[in-house]
């Protein structure tokens, strides 16, 4: 049976020709960034030495290859997410950027007093504090939908919760915490009937399964480069092109201009009207790279790949006594984001543990504290998975989880 | 006496290390995007290979080195710049989102009807239209510094327009059209009597004079890296500590709370408070490089070799008949950009001529429209010199230029 080839894979990542702390590396941060593949920092490296010029500014020969290389990406990032037009691909600095320009464009444009933004409990802080301070200055109002205590979305409390006042549904994709993977399909249906529009987080989707936002039908859609083996300081909107087209910039500057005088100006079509200034032009260059290189190992092998680590995660975790684990306690219906705490031992003390052998995972409140709070904790130990984990990596965290409940006994 | 090596120089750089239609590369597109010197691309690739991680949030070994280099990018900057303190300085995708951001939070912030706003008419749109936009939404009054006939800030002017409802003079330190050096200081000064804080777009002087922003005493600072050998996708906002301190963020997200609820959030000090979400780390460890690269040169000698050579440029143009130069005469007060026109030669069909012979260089209105409105045009070419021009480039490009006056005539 086919299967991901990990130790292949391993050796396009340069960062594991080390030893952390004497110790093999163990990367398991990768909800915060993942590691990128010498194959993207080459066509990088190929660009910034044999094209590097400004974009869609030049007649000259580099500027013409570098718009070119630009263009180019954009429409794989398009064929990507499944998007009908590459004019419906906004590049942005990242992530945290685009869901800023959303609320800060359609939001301030369409929300007035009274009208009401869903949110779920479950969100990062960069899809949830557009929207509260969007609320607060609209005189709207926030809802957050809630959490079962298997770390799923409550679609009761959801369908509660929205009416004909809701004019935004902003939901992750994927939990950044828990890993739970939310229906975005139903909830995108369920949204719509009411007249509202659906943003979407995808910063902890992509990179691990296909995403169509055409399929979802969602009007939004959120990620970065950085979590998906590419370079940091590129990220994506996915904006439906009619939403797109009624929207004022978000900022403004050169290049997203049809014409300036002292006294107005007007705006340049989409996407433009949304790239004021010289974009991260190696950066999406890098994206486009690190989507030819996910799409060489075949979407399907890396869920089943991830998936079946993540079952052998939760069941080998689950085993250590005092060990909770928030979220999904089975693979399915989630993703290789595992988060949990060992009794009486701080999450930051286990993470600095964990460390001393070379595991490397992340310790803290995950820039989601309404959700810490509704999990009754201030921080966890996250452990999160990619492509090049293995079963290995897992024993050997769990060893090292035995041995650090031993040493703060 | 001490010269700059532009042979070796030039070695640094890959680009040159190719043919553009069959011809040795001139690249005089500096205005637009500099080269990225090897240097820079191997502490970038150093940064990818051995410490890629997420800064700020994990307490493992590669988050840990990760903050420090970005932190110590950030310190540079700052020594670069003269300022202070380096929680002065903020990390930003590029000095069209830093222009935005002082627009956005301090002119949304303190901004009112019956307020003036000061610019001058050379602005790119990057420090024109925040002002301009933001004048509209707050019922306050743009006025427009104008300029004299060498192509200079008209003083007298700017002392005829500035009064006590100035609030913000919005100002470029460098014309990107027409090279112009504007004496900052004195207008701070002027500025600051009148109780006017003062805005300056420094994306076309770093990297071609030392800054020094507490000498200058301007309350913000706005550059990009990609104009000064760093990557694309990277930028600084220097702001004075008690306006940022101040000021409301900009984007909200990740990494700039100090504490969130359901209904509330409070913010993190700065520059966290206006960082949200990943940086671009890598690019900002790049920006750190460039700096370095930079200060291995010595500014003397880049300061002496790019007036020389523009001074040898505007002699060679002025000789060329049919060719008007836009903007000073002299070598004096500017740099290497250096707009022009050559009678009945559209600059678009002129650059495409100067790239058959592998001159790189722009044609356009420059994301300055305002400011060919005022010249009577509606585009120039402009070629823009940097560290590794010389003086064959300029002879080439001057005689590409006869070459074309004989075949487009």
């Amino acid at each position: 049976m086919a299967k991901l080839n990990t130790e292949k894979i391993k050796q396009d990542f340069p960062i594991f020709n080390q030893k952390i702390n004497d110790e093999t590396l163990v990367y398991l941060d990768n909800a915060a960034t993942s590691q990128i593949p010498k194959f993207v920092e080459e066509k990088v490296r190929d660009f910034n030495e044999k094209e590097r010029a400004n974009v869609h500014r030049g007649v000259h020969a580099l500027g013409l290859r570098a718009t070119n290389q630009y263009e180019s990406s954009r429409q794989k990032v398009a064929n990507f997410i499944g998007a009908n037009n590459a004019k419906e691909v906004i590049f942005i600095s990242g992530c945290t950027d685009s869901l800023n320009l959303v609320a800060a464009s359609f939001g301030e444009q369409n929300i007035q007093a009274g009208d009401e933004i869903l949110v779920s409990i479950m969100e990062h802080h960069s899809n949830l504090l557009p929207w509260q301070q969007l609320a607060k200055r609209k005189q709207a109002k926030l809802n957050f939908i809630e959490i079962n205590s298997d770390g799923l979305l409550d679609i009761e409390n959801l369908k509660s919760k929205i009416n004909s006042k809701t004019k935004i549904v902003a939901l992750t994709h994927v939990s950044n915490v828990l890993g739970t993977i939310n229906p975005i399909k139903e909830l995108t249906d369920l949204a719509h009937e009411k007249g509202a529009i659906v943003v979407v987080d995808g910063a902890q989707a992509v990179g691990h399964f296909p995403i169509d936002v055409a399929e979802l039908n969602v009007d939004f859609y959120a990620f970065s480069g950085h979590k998906m083996f590419a370079p940091t300081g590129i990220g994506v909107l996915y904006g439906k092109k009619d939403l797109l087209d009624k929207m004022l910039p978000y900022r403004l500057g050169g290049e997203m201009i049809a014409n300036v005088t002292r006294e107005g100006a007007t705006w340049a079509e989409v996407p433009y009207k949304f790239e004021a200034g010289t974009p991260n032009i190696a950066g999406a260059i890098g994206l486009g790279a690190a989507i030819d290189y996910l799409q060489s190992l075949d979407f399907d092998l890396i869920q089943k790949h991830e998936q079946e680590l993540t079952s052998y995660a939760l069941e080998k975790l689950k085993n250590i006594s005092g060990l909770t684990i928030y979220g999904p306690q089975k693979s399915n219906g989630r993703i290789g984001v595992i988060s949990f705490n060992l009794k009486n031992i701080h999450p930051h003390d286990l993470a600095t543990a964990l460390d001393l052998d070379g595991i490397e995972v992340r310790a803290g409140h995950h820039c989601a504290q309404p959700l810490m709070a509704s999990l009754d904790t201030e921080s966890t130990v996250r452990a999160s998975l990619s492509i090049y984990n293995t079963k290995d990596d897992i024993d050997k965290l769990v060893s090292s989880l035995h041995e650090a409940k031993e040493f703060f006994r």
